[in-house]
């Protein structure tokens, strides 16, 4: 395929990575020079441009990698370019805020958004490392009407790209589960971390504290505006979550050993079950 | 030395492997003739008895390794045996609970418990490995009086095993800060995994969710016992992770972007910090 990845960022970056060593052919845009420089250097890119118009209407498949908010404004400015039996998509963490709007603005190509849950706590393409990819979740969250063919086009992307679980879901659907297992941790890291005022902590850290904080280092401007577009699933899950924490701390009140136990089972127990 | 160790659990069998390496005589006592067999099997121990009067007059040093309640038991029946210029020591996870009445039933030897921060998600010699102390935390919690030449046996043991930073602070200093790094993440991860309500969790998993989740599988019998007797420290450090916790949920609620960027700088300063 011919692919054109805009935004090369950590994650774009992968992309590019990823797929030109499967034998696409891949462009780059970004409103870095040097990024484009550095992608074309590590020959992961075929060319790059600071301007999109130089490939969008070459290309079958482009991958948009920028925020949330700046996906919207992407189609606004260069959607008159789109051609059908193009695929449009996205890697955004979340969907449902804006998936139908892009769908509009993108026609006659094809709107496909999907997420690749992987990532790492840095920003930028020198960070970029295609085997985030291995063995990780792909999720495809077609909107109402979206042919069978173009879902495929992503499925076998991601087979190629590495990917384990590959799923096809509703965007709402997506955005709650999301809200769930990545808005959710990282919103208990920040608060876990930001409620530490001792200095000496370091000394007292062993890989529980470290495994569980390690996301606290994170992308204030991305995170932002994704906690705020998925809002109300994130609102609801952080509620359910300090219920669950406030039987612990009931069974600690009362000294209930045996609540305390069947917490501790019963976590253990769904914990190991995902494992499989 | 000559070292006898009480326990040959997960913790217990990895100090053996790791003191033996080191060209310790080491002894091993356990209810369970298997865990003996398997640690003499792999020369962890020199030789390993179910009854500790083979060896507790023996030694110089005493490892228990044991659940935090059966450390006074073993006191209480064994400690008639101790000899001067002995060291008993102990790895539990909370120390001012009984750290005072071990002091007492350990006459005339020196009781002296420390804390090595490390451990598995999983139980048993089986799962013994002496690479889980390499650059690890290691803690000494003296009570009031103890000569300083025994805290030095300590850290020597624990820089040939292979610890980083080795820390000498009170037993309830330990017991304060370890209520935050391990006892509150503990109480997180079991929360977050039980307020998980869909059977489809799995496919929206990442990395986030599984770092953050991996310690919900827990020995319930060992933790209910560190969380009964930490108690107080415990639930006041919830309680301050709730308030973080409530500030980043009003920043959502009020859509206040500024603050939740605040927030995310504010956790990944820390958080960075900690890796230095």
């Amino acid at each position: 395929m011919k692919i054109l990845i805009v935004g090369l960022g950590l994650i774009g970056g992968s992309y590019a990575m990823a797929l030109s060593t499967k034998g696409h052919l891949v462009y780059g845009v970004d409103i870095n020079e040097d990024s484009i420089n550095y992608a074309r250097d590590n020959m992961w890119i075929n060319s790059g441009s600071t301007n999109p118009k130089d490939y969008i209407e070459k290309v079958d498949l482009i991958i948009i990698c920028l925020y949330p908010q700046l996906i919207i404004n992407f189609l606004k400015e260069y959607g008159y370019l789109f051609k059908e039996n193009q695929i449009i998509t996205d890697v955004c963490g979340v969907k449902s805020s804006f998936v139908e709007d892009a769908v509009k603005l993108a026609k006659p190509a094809t709107y496909l958004s999907h997420h690749p849950m992987a990532g790492k706590e840095k920003m930028g393409i020198r960070f970029a490392d295609s085997n985030i990819f291995i063995g990780a979740n792909f999720l495809i969250t077609p909107t109402e009407g979206i042919s069978d063919k173009y879902i495929l086009v992503l499925k076998n992307m991601a087979e190629e790209m590495g990917f384990g679980r590959i799923s096809v879901m509703e965007p709402n659907r997506h955005d709650k589960m999301i809200g769930f297992t990545s808005q959710l941790t990282h919103a208990i890291a920040v608060s876990l971390v930001n409620s530490d005022h001792d200095i000496d902590t370091k000394k007292y850290i062993g890989d529980s504290y470290r495994d569980l904080t390690r996301i606290a280092m994170i992308n204030e401007r991305l995170w932002s505006e994704l906690f705020l577009e998925n809002k109300d699933a994130l609102l609801s899950h952080i509620e359910s979550f300090e219920n669950e924490l406030d039987i612990l701390k009931n069974a600690l009140y009362s000294n209930d050993k045996e609540k305390l136990n069947d917490l501790f089972r019963n976590s253990t127990k769904i914990r190991k079950e995902m494992e499989k």
